[in-house]
């Protein structure tokens, strides 16, 4: 397992091109189209909200109830295509027409994404420009990879790219992605838009099972103000062109897999928290020693979303109380005597805050030394068991109130 | 039934005192005592957090497993007396052994309530002192409740206290109340320190029942910043001194007593809302025409709890589509096609903003006006049912923030 530098186009025979459609921003890119010559299995995790953004409905249909196979992704920023009814979902058809008809594929083989704000009807006329724009531009290098990045960002600061080698049976094996947070994030079956392309031989089924299986522990284990978005996606394409032999279930090929997406989507997971609204710093909260992975998760995605905990995080204040306070209502069960609460970042040792039902002995100084940092880690030791799990989240700072009070002016 | 001026007070035989014990702040009062002679039922609500405070555990004790009558409740702000573990709850012992010694009662029928930082412990030689200075002082005046609803506060920027006269079989009662917010703010089961009195003539076991129906729809609809005390703690003591026959169950005194408690109670939650850690104004949801109660309330409370819809409020933006996404994410199901979404304010008409699956035709200035209100009501008609639901919360702010970064310090 190797980390590359690199994002969509890293895996063999994919490209990427991307445009300023000028559909919300002047001057900036903002649609951006992903295409393999070879048709790719694909498997998807959508947003959980009962309002699903037309682009969701669109591509929930071909993966999940058509099962087909895929060539191309398109994606605007600006607009999210949420909350547009009827009129919405025909603008995703006539994008997803388009495409396919400049690139001589069906339209149901096109995904379609949006991001941005909720409401306003897609000006198809710019859409047309942008992808007749797109389409001839297409390329597999590095620098299209990079600047595609960045045409899908939304209030996120930088782009968010991660890409691994590995090996499957001996044959070289590519798997790399892109994502954008990073307002309105706190996933529910995955994330805002995350796209991540792979050259590996695998069957449909089977990739659908691993990104299963993996959102769990890593884009559903992130939140940066508790409001799950109506148009979380999260793609993950192989055209198999890698050559390997198919990977089947429950084989060493099957982990080493998993565990290359699990590096992609781990990299990306944590870009977009410590990218969050108004972030000025990462903040993981570590659950160990949990008595199932269940409990794991809910008490640190409940450390990571309180308002209160973020807050003080901003403010470099050790404020244990808070902490143990958002455990409490998190609606598992524990006994809070018998818990340990410590903080640590990179370059200061792991410091103990609460134990045994009341404040440690430490030094506040210390501790506000460990909480100026770029990532601040908080660990809560069950000591009830043997399961562990992370989430990642950010501080809640004046910029995020900025930022949302006037988003749309 | 009569709104009158008055608080903890208004009640016959309840007298109240407070004063500045030096325990966090100086030159405040930070404590309060509240006391009748004669021995008075009561019911309480407490924190559904799994991490209760020393104080929530002394009172759940005394009202819910022994089922004592009390004369007193003590009250400090400035320390929560949460995370304290055993020698928190002596804390408890040796407060409730101090009052009752002075008063000639039993350490069991004084209950004791904290508000502040939580982790350190109190200082006993403070809190001894502020009793014997109370003691003395207790009086039935409403100076002394406008004195007492201050001395309990934290963050909030004004007191809160409400009180109604009213009729049961020809008698006068009174009920009264105060409590306090502003931040930690999303009660479970009750809120965060809320004291309500009454003269009426009512048993225990129905004066809990009238109390725990109550909070549903009042205390446990609010939200400030979606966290869950580890000391939210609603009292309601009735002494019986009005006279009244005895308050019997599904009676017409016993609605009546309903409406009066549901009148205080409201009236504080509503209060509490507006005064919000760092608030401009009171944002209510109301969500009408939905299938049962359950659906009803969680939608609304999805709704005023959402940071990015606090966010909008605070900014004046119309962004009903952050309104529909809180719901989407509620956990509720619902067509989205098929609900209306407006808003409306005092001296504003109720104006439609999302109709139809799509935004409604509506004027952006207006909107705008409207949003600048003291108070922005939202309504949902979910057009499925006929169960009403009502929640209260506030905007977010640059100073929620400010005022949580750097609240210990």
């Amino acid at each position: 397992m190797k980390k590359i530098k690199g994002g969509v186009t890293s895996a063999k025979g994919f490209t990427v091109a991307s445009t300023a459609a000028g559909i919300k921003y002047e001057n900036r890119e903002d649609m951006a189209l992903l295409y393999s010559k070879k048709p790719c299995h694909v498997a998807g995790t959508f947003t959980s909200n009962v309002v699903k953004a037309a682009p969701v409905l669109w591509d929930r249909r071909i993966i999940r109830e058509e099962k087909r196979d895929v060539h191309a992704v398109v994606v605007n920023t600006g607009i999210a295509n949420a909350g547009t009814g009827k009129r919405g979902y025909m603008c995703c058809e006539k994008t997803a027409a388009k495409v396919a008809e400049l690139l001589g594929i069906d339209e149901n083989e096109v995904l379609v994404g949006s991001t941005g704000v909720i409401g306003p009807l897609l000006d198809m006329d710019k859409i047309y420009k942008g992808i007749e724009e797109m389409v001839p531009r297409l390329s597999d290098s590095i620098e299209a990879a990079d600047k595609a990045s960045c045409a899908i960002m939304t209030t996120d600061t930088h782009p968010k790219q991660s890409a691994v080698e590995f090996e499957i049976s001996g044959v070289k094996v590519t798997l790399g992605g892109m994502s954008k947070g990073s307002g309105m994030i706190h996933p529910n079956m995955c994330t805002m838009l995350g796209y991540i392309t792979t050259d590996a031989c695998i069957s449909s089924e089977l990739l659908q099972k691993a990104l299963s299986e993996d959102v769990v522990d890593t884009f559903n284990m992130i939140s940066v103000d508790g409001d799950t978005s109506t148009n979380d996606t999260l793609i993950l394409m192989a055209n198999g062109e890698a050559g390997n032999p198919e990977i089947r279930e429950d084989t060493n090929d099957y982990y080493t897999f998993k565990e290359a997406l699990n590096t992609v989507t781990k990299e990306l997971a944590r870009m977009m928290a410590a990218d969050g609204e108004g972030a000025s710093k990462l903040m993981t909260c570590n659950v160990i020693n949990a008595p199932d992975m269940f409990r794991a998760r809910v008490l640190a995605k409940s450390v990571i979303t309180s308002s209160l905990v973020k807050a003080a995080v901003f403010g470099n204040d050790a404020n244990w109380g808070r902490i143990l306070c958002a455990m409490g209502y998190s609606g598992v069960d524990f006994d809070p005597e018998n818990i340990d609460l410590s903080i640590e970042a990179e370059g200061y040792d792991r410091m103990l805050i609460y134990s045994h039902g009341e404040t440690a002995d430490f030094s506040e100084e210390e501790a506000t030394n460990i909480l100026k940092q770029d990532e601040v880690i908080i660990t809560a030791d069950m000591k009830n068991g043997d399961c562990d799990a992370t989430a990642w989240g950010c501080d809640l700072t004046y910029d995020y109130v900025k930022i949302n009070a006037d988003y749309r002016s």
